[in-house]
């Protein structure tokens, strides 16, 4: 099989691998005094402090957690109530409108049920959220404003944020802002002290670390409501039996992933380069999403993940485009795989105003640490005869939907 | 080491060592719906039959989480929101005295910050919630009550509720109950349909899994909102990339620990009785606390968990007493580990009516998988002069409180 969804899940780096399972032999509960627990304890910090290291944070600022849902969620709901029960004018969660659901859904849920306000900010055409329009919300509202959060990097079509820049608009207005930077550890040099954020979630599973272990990175002047309350892990802010073996593990994926980003970024924007200059000569009206290939550099790094390439195909349905790929053992996806199934046009490219007929017909490829020439080779070969077949069903439907 | 700490954590299984690495192998998030993703769903959804059918639910009644603290948040809060979104009147949660802070805790933040009402029901002289205790409070406030938490046996001195009798009560009054029975699976016998329970919730690393995967069960009829948003994962109850891995291993984990469990009842009883036993011989006054050794079945099964030894040692700190068996190289626990280190008695026994001072002086030996003959030999050779010892540290602080 060629893997190119690596944004999705990619698989896990051999010392994150050797790392857990080494962890796996040794039993013990972080917060028991014995001997077990107080080594189970040690393994932790020192893993915690090998994430702070690679991340630009203090080791009291890693707050373990299971993930990038969780972390969003928390960071989203927790600093909404924190900040509220501060001043109850603070109703307003500001946020774009190409978040990950854990995101939106999240500020959604704050909104029907708990009293908030949602702002969902334009993005312009390559989906990057402007810190001018930013700037124009909180000038307006900033003192009914309980969190910004904007994502680091777009999941689907891999569009970088200038976070830095948008921290010091939010800051302007003493509004905290929080950053969905799943996609962005390891992929982009990423540096919480330095982007002026105030909490940043990232996850395992992205980059090449265990799935159910992340870190919420969260500033210690942060004020942050627990979503799950119970024996007082993590500063308060999020209880649970600590996973030594998974963090340990993280921590392993976390550093390589870092360490190896300069490289890899050049190797995976190579291939995927070479992807999208060879899928539009099969495919001549293709398009691509998102920020052009040779666009400047924003916050230090690439303007969009090395390794995304996200394109459309005029007359196709993704799904068919996806399952029939499949078919030649290609595996990418139409957009967010959280949302896969879900027959919608993705709302990041319709925010992005890509047409739904557009919208539609996209597919996701995304590159990662395994991925080789030959990937690309792959899926140049199949591409044409798949478009070919995807068109003539779509035409044979009509021009209505076809699929589900 | 001799390690009698399994009620804070239990090694792996080997079946699940090696159901957890062998899944790691393969790539693919279970929402992808290319072959790799359709894969990792099927590995999914077959860990998911297994655990229904080893805890006798339906497989669609599994909510995959990631572990007990989890579980407990999510049926508090979600049952909690949702029965009050039908009938603003529900705003009673009832929970017992003797809840894990997982329950207590979230309780407690939806009294401060979410207009609950906390009830907290007494226990008896063991540790136990009886069925006219809660039927006293349904009798006069049923109409009001969102949800009841009930725990199946408790984490500190091993006693079991009669989970099945507090749930006609609870449906007597239309009120859903949910138990958190993360001490129970694999070492009691639990039917979930069978309980009648609404809600249970259970944790990997309790009974042989890895730390950071469990399940919350919940019947199709109850509505539960969501504690994390996002994906719409798992019914969109809960959120979140699912761990293809880490289910998989709890599943294997959860099918040996539940086969094994009538013969580990009885080996485990057998070692603890002789633990108890030659533990009083040594130190006449210590007490054991909690339902008595040769007390009547409940629910079909003991009275008290198998592996569960606790006493009370006059005239000593627990804290002491554990670093003292820990020199010795003995692995136990004053309590709960999540509340580990915290200077206070156990709400657990004060609520039992155990006066303070015992409470103080009382230790957790909790016993699992891997215990052996030798590992009882090994805490009756120690405790002797452990106790001794403990017991000239605290009169040499004047009977003052000593440790911290």
């Amino acid at each position: 099989m060629t893997y190119l969804d690596h944004a999705a899940t990619t698989p896990m780096l051999s010392v994150a691998v050797a790392a857990y399972t080494e962890a796996l032999g040794r039993v013990g509960n972080p917060s028991s005094l014995h001997t077990a627990g107080r080594r189970a304890r040690r393994d932790v910090e020192e893993a915690r402090e090998t994430i702070a290291d690679a991340v630009g944070a203090l080791p009291t600022e890693v707050v373990l957690s299971t993930g990038g849902t969780e972390g969003d969620n928390l960071a989203v709901k927790g600093l909404y109530w924190a900040r509220r029960a501060q001043d109850a004018r603070r109703t307003r969660v500001v946020v774009s409108a190409v978040e990950h659901h854990a995101v939106l859904d999240a500020a959604e849920w704050l909104a029907s049920h708990e009293g908030a306000t949602l702002v969902v900010l334009p993005v312009d055409a390559v989906g990057r959220v402007t810190p001018e329009a930013l700037r124009a919300e909180l000038a307006a509202h900033g003192d009914e404003t309980a969190l910004v959060s904007l994502m680091w990097a777009n999941n689907e079509v891999g569009t970088v944020n200038d976070v830095r820049a948008l921290a010091e608009v939010a800051h302007e207005f003493g509004v905290p802002l929080h950053t969905d930077a799943v996609q962005a550890v390891g992929s982009l040099p990423v540096d919480f002290a330095a982007s002026g954020a105030d909490a940043l979630s990232l996850t395992g599973h992205k980059l090449g670390g265990p799935v159910g272990v992340g870190a919420l990175l969260l500033r210690r002047d942060a004020t942050c409501v627990p979503l799950l309350h119970g024996g007082g892990q993590e500063r308060d802010v999020r209880s649970g039996t600590l996973d030594v073996a998974g963090t340990v593990a993280l921590a392993a994926a976390v550093r390589a992933a870092v360490d190896a980003m300069p490289r890899r970024v050049v190797e995976l924007a190579a291939l995927r380069d070479d992807l999208v200059a060879r899928l539009i000569e099969v495919v001549p009206d293709a398009t691509l999403n998102g920020v052009p290939l040779d666009a400047p550099a924003v916050g230090g790094g690439p303007a969009r993940l090395a390794g995304n390439a996200h394109l459309s195909f005029p007359g196709c349905e993704g799904d068919s485009l996806l399952m029939l790929l499949d078919a030649h053992e290609i595996e990418c996806s139409t957009g967010s795989a959280c949302t896969a199934g879900v027959a919608r046009p993705s709302h990041v490219l319709l925010a992005m105003g890509v047409d739904e007929a557009a919208a539609r017909g996209s597919l996701r490829f995304s590159l990662g640490h395994s991925s080789t020439a030959a990937d690309v080779d792959a899926a140049v070969a199949a591409i044409g005869p798949v478009v070919e077949r995807a068109r003539g069903a779509l035409a044979r439907a009509g021009g209505e939907r076809v699929g589900t």
